[in-house]
């Protein structure tokens, strides 16, 4: 699907936005690429990160793909926009096992302040991405007179 | 509902668990309690875990309830077994600013390897418990020769 | 949760919707009780809504489910309100065999125009219920100047 | 990405299967398309299934990925398996007014008996499909000695 922005500024306001995002900063994630309704977030995996078996934390896996989805969606919001997750579901598909992780992010339709996002992780394994999680979320746009999320 | 546990040291196994999931130890999160089939883990909010609006950040949020639930479940595992989230969705409810932070977990069923657990989640306000989020989830259980999360 | 209704007629007004609502009427559900945040619809089983292996078909489950929660949430609206299912997930818990399906919904919050709802299904089995079934869903209220759902 | 069929027979069985779903046939569903984790489902709209608001009813379009969800995991079954959903999530983009509805389902992946399926449901518009909601399911598979779902 292709997105029209309403901000001519939606990259400067989406990778301000991610700078701002205390925990993204904590855990090393990168934001790779944003373009209208779409976002890629990368993220190497430390130990600290990993559950007992080796993989990626299902709840690291989860807090990765919902800000993949919130800037994908921020991408598309007016000046002065910001996001907040209504909810989010995700699937746990495979064992999150690797050295770089990957969301990807799409809106699939914004409707008033509600959009429909998906995103999809993975990992790079012996260079090939494998699927490893999938998420579908609501996250509604609303509009500050200064800052935001 | 009542849960009767297959395992009589599953406090024990659920505690160890809980010390060897990174995630949880880094961010400050303790298991307050654990019953058959239920669990409560409090965080301390810091403001390393939030969002710019101040609120606890949604993925943060997330990761707590999904550990709570997996050692709920946990709880009611056969003495080797370890948990792994199948899927889980959670809304957010009212927005998590607040000291403190509670998750409570109740498993609704287990059938074969799979429990489905609902937990809800609070923040403290002026002595209060204010409900901010809500979770959904799938947990398999397994069960490891040796070990396991 | 104690909530407190805004429309003051607000059964009539939920008990007029269900009534226009023809799936509802086409299984043959009716909507037993509605009371502030909360709703309770019956279906006695017939073999059309069955599946292959004698259990209530899910995607009956989850109609049903659905609209318990959108009456649940209609109760709360003003008047000429009108609700509309943004999403939801449901979890099938057991076999969904018996005779007599119960659908409890009860809303959690209901912040601007969007509402969190979980519903509970269960099967009167020997007389006793049998949880089959759970949702959690957002609904987004309108008003409309005239009619609704 | 492409799913290869354990079962030869894989199309006769989902197939066979759907005829003996009696919801699907009392709303007059047509099972168009069977392919190794893949299907699609048609309904052509009546009156009967619409909402006051005229849109198709989101429990009907629930049901219909729902079981084009198990179709396309059914494909990929062993000889006498049968599905059961585990749990689902599904998504309202916009309405669902038009008068011909399809489903397409994907299954993501298959591990053990579990596997996480995604569906999108269209609505033709002016012969164009139109985006109306989005599934995200786990469906258990079961080899039964006889008989199925």
């Amino acid at each position: 699907m292709r997105h029209i922005p309403v901000d001519p500024d939606f990259e400067a306001k989406v990778r301000g936005s991610f700078i701002r995002q205390r925990v993204m900063q904590e855990i090393g994630a990168s934001l790779v690429e944003v373009s209208p309704g779409r976002s890629e977030v990368h993220l190497r995996i430390r130990e600290s990160l990993t559950q007992p078996d080796g993989g990626l934390a299902t709840g690291v896996i989860a807090s990765v793909l919902d800000s993949a989805c919130g800037y994908a969606t921020l991408s598309l919001s007016p000046p002065g926009g910001a996001v907040l997750a209504v909810e989010f579901k995700v699937n746990f598909i495979s064992p999150a096992t690797g050295r770089l992780f990957i969301a990807r992010a799409e809106v699939a339709r914004t409707a008033a302040n509600l959009s429909t996002c998906s995103a999809d992780a993975y990992m790079i394994v012996e260079d090939k991405e494998k699927l490893v999680a999938t998420m579908l979320s609501t996250i509604m746009t609303v509009v500050r007179p200064k800052g935001g999320s």
